[in-house]
């Protein structure tokens, strides 16, 4: 937060500044949906909708899950949410009673820490091994589970490694969670930006796996602020309670809107951008070697690199600030994503601009690093 | 929540259902926010905005305090959130500790509790006297603030009763509060539905106060879940921080459209709109006791009247439930606003629905009465 605070003000005194720090994509609403919207608005639906949303959108959901991806899910288990943030805070606290641990892949996203706290839970760092390129196993699962240990969450693919975990072994994790009475929670968020492999869910193999999931990232939908979670059967009524306390509802334009999610024509336009996004991976991935950065974990999916630095520094996060201060290209020290896999050595870079800027942004790391 | 499952499956199977139980007015969006909200989206301005809000809009509302309520506001010292309930979440985890207790006003909002228990705090009833007319005293906060108290909360205009209580006392209040190391919250959502006086601000008189507000009410925004906060300055950055981790951002077309809330035209619109209630409230207030149901609380804002069925029944649940089924007229029952003020004798009557509709719900009503 420090070093985006920072690199805004740098921006706003006038400096150009490479944003490779922003887990937002550089592209557009795609146009059905902006359309959606607006037939929204002219109709004047902006009234509050049923706390876990349109009927209409929970069975389009669970629709898109049987036909495209293969997976049988029912509207019933669809809750809409406002962001995968309010997914993460209905799961955790539905999971979690005071005192009960939550297993969180360190590295991994930061803000799972504090939806465990929230809950009242523990949060503990499932540390994954560089050598096993920051991949969850099954191994590693049952070496940290613990007594206390409630849930295991894990998403894939993964923030900031750009990590796929194969469905059926994570089908076969849940299962496993669930014979020790937790839980596996599995983030699907980046479920459409794969690459060299098709989009793919855990739930195509059982129905064990809490799964959450936004329209923000593949569907270009952030600033709408909607995601959605699937869940068993068992477990949806409680959640929706609290979804109706805490959030009444999810925004209804906003569900209008994603209605026009999984149109053909969307549908085209976000696999149109997964490829773009795939074109700017694989000039980082042949560029960044050369400099001295090697890459980490699997880049497989979603729209990070994870660097190991080491060569450079012992000090990512110095390395970081003294990079957007002089060459004004910014990135994220490994500290943003845990403590406990050694993250002074690495950063996550977002491929998240054009491949214009990415080869500007090349060009001022090699000088930096020539300078250094 | 029970019944108003019921009254949906009712409509739903073709009865005719008046609903006077709905928290949630019939007039549309107002069109100047509708048109500002598809401005945006031509403008297609859909991406993140930060945690806070727009500063443009933390900055109109902080305008709107200074120059149409008079109140020293600024805009570092607003908030904007996913509706009320985001500020809420926000306010009572900043302000509680596991553990800490917080007053709640019985009746009151029933979502309150949720928020206390889920920043690990205990809710305790604050139970207001009928002899009062359930309103909030001094004295009566005295009372029942202990040494685990940290927070105790009001809102003004209220619901279920619509009792306003004098801002310069609400002040005063909060400034006992702050003597005794807590802090007192005031829900002003309600703020610009006022019948007899003009809208109003415990923040006209200090800044010891923390405020909760939305554009669900007096704005008619329901559906866009958009809200905010006021707090002292030392308080924010905190708040801010939640607001990161939890929600990202709040919705950005939503803010777009509530930059043109405080626009003369739309101020215009909902000035027309709480005469509209004022007439509907008086043609209740006219009615009601004639039937034997007399008025409890002010009814001097927001749009719900809290009433004594006590001459018919002593057990306001059975009556809703009986009313429903047999006269097909949906009303809340006290116990949603809390144990601690003898519940079984009041039911809510919101009427959010219009005068034609109100008189047809008075006469099946009387009917109703006269045949049980």
């Amino acid at each position: 937060m420090a070093l985006l605070e920072r690199a805004q003000a740098l921006q706003a005194a006038g400096r150009d500044i490479l944003h490779l720090e922003v887990g937002e994509p550089d592209f557009p609403c795609p146009a059905p949906i902006m359309a959606a919207a607006g037939t929204a608005l002219e109709r004047g639906d902006t009234r509050y909708t049923p706390a876990a949303g349109l009927p209409a959108l929970r069975e389009a959901i669970a629709r898109d899950y049987r036909e495209r991806l293969g997976a049988p899910v029912s509207a019933e288990q669809v809750v809409v949410t406002p962001g995968a943030s309010g997914a993460l805070q209905l799961v955790m606290t539905a999971l979690l009673n005071p005192g009960d641990e939550a297993l969180l892949c360190d590295p991994g996203y930061p803000c799972n820490r504090q939806f465990v706290t929230l809950a009242g839970g523990v949060p503990k760092p499932l540390p994954l091994d560089v050598a096993d390129q920051f991949r969850l196993s099954r191994e590693k699962l049952a070496q940290y589970w613990g007594t206390a240990t409630r849930l295991a969450m894990v998403a894939s693919p993964d923030n900031p490694t750009g990590n796929r975990v194969d469905t059926a072994e994570l089908s076969a994790m849940a299962d496993w969670c669930a014979q020790q009475g937790g839980t596996l929670v599995v983030d699907e968020i980046y479920q459409g930006l794969c690459y060299g492999a098709p989009a793919d869910t855990v739930l195509r193999h059982g129905d064990r796996a809490v799964v959450i999931n936004s329209f923000s990232k593949y569907f270009g939908m952030t600033g709408w602020r909607l995601g959605w979670l699937v869940a068993p059967r068992e477990m949806v009524s409680a959640v929706e309670r609290l979804a109706q306390n805490w959030f009444l509802a999810p925004a209804t334009v906003a569900q209008h809107a994603a209605l026009a999610a999984f149109d053909e024509e969307t549908l085209l336009i976000a696999e149109q951008r997964r490829q773009l996004l795939d074109r700017r991976r694989t000039l980082l991935l042949e560029a960044l070697p050369a400099l001295g950065l090697p890459v980490v974990g699997g880049a497989e999916g979603a729209f990070y690199l994870y660097l190991d630095v080491s060569r450079h520094t012992d000090d990512s996060f110095a390395f970081c600030r003294d990079l957007l201060e002089k060459a004004g290209v910014a990135l994220t020290p490994g500290l943003d994503f845990g403590a406990g896999h050694d993250p002074h050595r690495y950063l996550r870079l977002a491929y998240t601009c054009d491949e214009d800027r990415l080869r500007e942004a090349l060009r001022r790391l090699a000088d930096y690093l020539e300078a250094r």
